[in-house]
């Protein structure tokens, strides 16, 4: 029987696996550290469309086909497909994904989507409602650029806590059986707001809800940092890294050696200039889905937590003088 | 155990219940026919608050409130709470959510928001993942207009096909516990495009997504329009209900007779110029916590099917000449 342990933790009795994942990321994202780690590296970042909105569901389209590709399973076989993105009304999902036919629930987690997909993907796998779903999200440079801040050809400058919205999709196939990684936890988190205004530094807004995450894993579970090889978190960058390892040694915690961020990983940070890392959906679910689950793999962690942030504002919202609502949600994986 | 039908039905052998509910409408849904079914009608439809935005989020922290205290719960006892709503990336309800210090799931399925709530809810307490969640959602006109249309001072023409966004909140508790209306089925839809790009004919856009959830969840349960008292669209208006019992007449299923929809029902249509109905989030979600979950407590209704329809286009990608991506889930209600 699945277990809930205190308030904000299931722990998995028929743990769910990742039978198969995707990687499909950007020119730029393909010239950084983790480049042999993915899946497809596009030359093309606006895929063949005609928009930058368009071209982002075209990396979701791209890496669906590919995680059921690798496993030679159709679409007919997926029972449920998750996914949410940064657009409005979730734009790009629904475009990418709508030719798939497969039962759809759309998800909204900002950059903690890939791990909001992994959490609800998983209670339906290990519930048996399903034998196999898809959890996937992504997020484009461009796309969110004209949204949430300048027209790409205003050439804004940006600030040095300000992140790089990756062009990347990540998707992960999970299913009942399997061998290999699996999903033994989700955490779910609540809306946390710390007063933080500046959009030019999500870090700092989003690192308090990690926090949240993270100590309420801990305390629902008994684990501690020693029971895991990584505990890695969304696209804090180096500020939110930085802040939440601060805070969470208050909590009695030290993540230091534990901790990474996928916004540190995946560009090369002063070469590739992208001030303090990289962040959108598609950063936490291409590391995730390319490098980290290699490293997997080969043995290098065994029990990972995964933490992914977002921040729930919208531009609007910010003008208007409103503080930045954020989360964390967050799922343990072992191999 | 909780049986998968077919394809995208779910049958629970341990059917979850819906212990509270609350409804809380503006003024001019407060003026309709279904005026003494909501618990509360407000005379300021911005809710003492700066913006239209917050006023939205203000209408679902009032459902949670009122649904709670109805049943003397506090929202420490609420394991999950699940939102969503049609503001650009669902501020309403982060802005609305952020101090109920509640696991929160965020959802986008615009106007299926309710039913897509209601259906990951059903699952999570069917599993035994959670003894009480909260699933709820919300629209507002003035939010919705200045977003979607025009500025409410432009004063722009209405089609008539067009729609009235509702200002409203519904909100649902639901638990492994109780007496009364209880979820047996949970149909999951899919995402379905039939090209049209009139966002003034939202109903002629989603009455194919209603028309494919329908039948599969026929298909899947062996189940006919026999089986209901009433079958309940989410807000087709009038143009997409005609559309509808049309269209599944050609599927074999005469639907006329039991079919009502909640865009129908919310407006006295003619006295208050809503042209072809109401629509939002908010519409479905108020009609069904009021006048439909009373109606079936006094015996009017035993078992009922309600499909909500959600458009899932933005207006950029409709003025890139994109279509209307649409859906439609589906959750079976029995007292």
């Amino acid at each position: 029987m699945n277990e809930k342990f205190g308030k904000q933790t299931i722990k998995f009795d028929k743990t769910p696996y990742i039978i198969s994942r995707s990687s499909v990321v950007g020119f730029k994202e393909g010239e950084g550290p983790l480049k042999d780690s993915f899946d497809m590296v596009v030359s093309d970042d606006k895929m063949g469309q005609t928009s930058w909105d368009l071209a982002e569901g075209a990396f979701q389209k791209t890496a669906v086909e590919i995680a059921l590709k690798k496993i030679n399973v159709k679409n007919s076989d997926i029972e449920y497909i998750l996914s949410g993105d940064l657009q409005n009304q979730c734009a790009a999902t629904h475009y990418g994904l709508r030719e798939t036919n497969i039962p759809f629930l759309g998800l909204y987690g900002a950059c903690s989507t890939m791990v909001e997909g992994l959490s609800v993907g998983s209670m339906i796998v290990a519930a048996g409602y399903a034998k196999k779903v898809v959890a996937l999200t992504s997020s484009h440079f461009c796309s969110a650029e004209k949204q949430y801040r300048n027209p790409l050809e205003y050439g804004g400058q940006r600030t040095p806590t300000a992140q790089w919205t990756a062009t990347a999709s990540g998707a992960v196939v999970l299913s009942d059986i399997g061998t290999g990684a699996k999903i033994t936890h989700v955490t779910t988190g609540k809306i946390v707001d710390k007063g933080i205004c500046d959009v030019s530094n999500m870090g700092a807004a989003m690192a308090p809800a990690a926090l949240d995450t993270i100590c309420a894993h801990f305390k629902d579970t008994g684990l501690t940092p020693d029971d895991y090889d990584l505990i890695l978190t969304g696209d804090l960058g180096i500020t939110g890294s930085e802040i939440l390892c601060d805070l969470i040694k208050k909590e009695g915690y030290d993540i230091e050696k534990k901790h990474n961020d996928c916004g540190k990983m995946l560009y090369n940070i002063d070469a590739q200039d992208v001030h303090a890392g990289g962040s959108g959906c598609g950063c936490c679910a291409s590391v995730l889905c390319g490098h980290i689950l290699n490293e997997m793999e080969k043995g290098t962690y065994k029990n990972i937590l995964v933490a992914a942030t977002g921040a729930l504002m919208n531009p609007l919202t910010v003008l208007q003088g409103e503080s930045i609502p954020t989360i964390s949600h967050a799922v343990a994986i072992t191999i």
